[in-house]
């Protein structure tokens, strides 16, 4: 019997709760044994939820009790999540993340302490949502050399640039009605100043790189400045404008690293990606471009992939490890004015291929 | 030390000698400690060869060789190709296949003798060439029911399609210039009638319903029938015409399968992959949809999966391990007549989503 423990109820726990009740069967099955969710620690109270009886707010009782095999971490931010995964993971616990933050600041530490305890932190979820990205880049991949990685990363500004182009509204209308629509948060920083899209392509880049790129690192322009005008000349021009995260391993083995919206050809497979969907483009000196794209946020979308992430751990631990070294490597990161970038128009990157 | 034996020296066969040559190092990080090619095995001369040393003709050198712990497949067709597979794994021995034609017919039997011997056949390589789907579909979206999997699997059919659309040619010359290229045989029935789709989709869809179909009940229509006046309307009604291989799990349990030309609505995800490149969406009930895209053949990409597979297979046999149940479960396929297909005119399917 596997015992899960989900840490937050937002969006994502809750999503997990009711995979994990829902699909139940077809986890006992994959794994060979019954599993079930035995705890959900929240601060806040959730009397009339049919998982009322599963809620704790102390993290020591999940800490303390051996029966609980899984610890999934929806916190978010790098505070509460960062003590109880380190916790859960000294207590010898594997935990599965959709903690972008988290992970981009603290996971050379935290995989360090998984590997040192046999367990295995797995963070899926943290980048591209349902869409597997870190698996197959770090596993079906891991016969490449990989060069490079391009990607939509942030549903909230791929819906907003979406709009203005199809629509004809202006950004400030467009993000009006993605918080509306709950696509935005009431303070949308992280998603349209890139911030969000820094964090995701750190953890992509760090892991295919070997290297910890931290966010701070990274040069990180959002979509605040672009205009219809903008988008429009680049429409005429037969290019597309995508908020992406760029990172690209240079020939003397430094990084180029960054997150601005960029003009790309119709032609270019992430063009069409549409509304809040993302796509990450990998590419490897044997496999050459390859692309994965689906729904990049979402409460079930992003369920699926802890899901994925739970089963793997209890499958094997071995295999399904990531790893990346723990230095601090920023020397290795090329600073904003070695970035050989060349512009569209304003703050528009124009990349070519 | 990890010695890898290479059966067939063929295109992906040399593929994967070269890539464990030049990426040596980074196969050695991945799996902790070294390997090599021992053997390469091929009933032709390659005396010219820098890997010339390595050649043997007797596949129970291969066999009885302990120091052998991975044998690659790249033989092709289901003669030799399962000889030398049942013998490897009965040896104790992981099998790596790009053979689809094998696995698509006898992969419960191989399954099972791997599982039995505690060792993987792997088979990464044998769909989608270097996209990664196998491993990707089994397992990050393990916690989905999967319902649903609909794919552009063949290079050379869709190289002739995309070429017939844009450049104004008919079939018959498209085919002419990809057979003048090497993307299509000199005899090329089994791209262009279907078959190799039809066997791709079955390995898809036995992994995902955990049902092995066998191709013979797979109802298959190929290309040949397509002018350059369906393709033109279809076109002008919005629509880009692909062969797809499509395999959906109906309300009662049962299975739709086949293989035929679609029209698909020109902002599906797959409607803008063109020539040799392949795409792949598979839909889950968690995930929804979700398209992998990239290179679907070729000797560096098909020996990414290949490479992939090796590191897999040595760092940790239960994770990666695929199964399907080994009985016929040709009852639970729709036969031809009972599939309800909307036709878009003559043989062309007409799908809506």
């Amino acid at each position: 019997m596997i015992n899960v423990a989900v840490v937050g109820f937002g969006v994502v726990g809750s999503g997990v709760v009711e995979l994990l009740d829902k699909n139940n069967r077809l986890f006992s099955k994959k794994i060979g044994q019954e599993i079930a969710c035995k705890y959900i620690l929240d601060i806040r109270e959730f009397p009339d939820s049919p998982y009322a009886d599963k809620f704790v707010k102390d993290f020591s009782v999940i800490e303390n009790d051996p029966e609980i095999n899984v610890v999934v971490e929806t916190v978010g931010g790098a505070t509460y999540a960062y003590d109880y995964t380190k916790r859960a993971l000294l207590a010898g616990k594997h935990v599965v993340s959709s903690n972008k933050e988290l992970v981009a600041t603290h996971a050379p530490e935290l995989l360090s302490i998984a590997r040192e305890k046999g367990v295995c932190y797995l963070f899926e979820a943290s980048v591209g949502g349902g869409i597997p990205i870190i698996n197959p880049m770090y596993h079906c991949l891991a016969a490449n050399e990989l060069n490079k990685i391009v990607g939509i990363m942030n549903g909230t500004t791929n819906y907003i640039l979406t709009k203005m182009v199809k629509d004809g509204i202006t950004f400030e209308t467009a993000l009006k009605q993605a918080q509306e629509l709950g696509y935005a948060e009431r303070d949308p920083s992280a998603d349209i100043d890139g911030i969000d899209t820094g964090r995701k392509i750190c953890i992509l880049a760090s892991l295919a790189f070997g290297r910890h790129i931290h966010p701070e690192n990274v040069m990180t322009k959002g979509i605040r400045g672009i205009s219809l005008e903008d988008i429009y000349e680049a429409d005429k021009q037969g290019l597309s404008v995508k908020l992406l995260g760029c990172a690209e391993k240079t020939e003397d083995g430094n990084i180029e690293i960054f997150v601005a919206p960029c003009a790309i050809p119709k032609d270019h497979p992430l063009a069409n990606i549409e509304d809040v969907f993302n796509g990450i483009m990998v590419t490897g000196d044997a496999i050459g471009d390859c692309t994965f794209y689906g729904r990049g946020a979402g409460k079930m979308p992003t369920a699926s992939a802890v899901g994925g992430d739970i089963i793997d751990c209890i499958k094997g631990t071995e295999k399904s490890s990531l790893y990346w070294v723990d230095a601090d490597n920023s020397a290795f990161v090329r600073s904003f004015d070695k970035l050989d970038l060349e512009y569209f128009k304003n703050d528009i990157v124009l990349l070519k291929e």
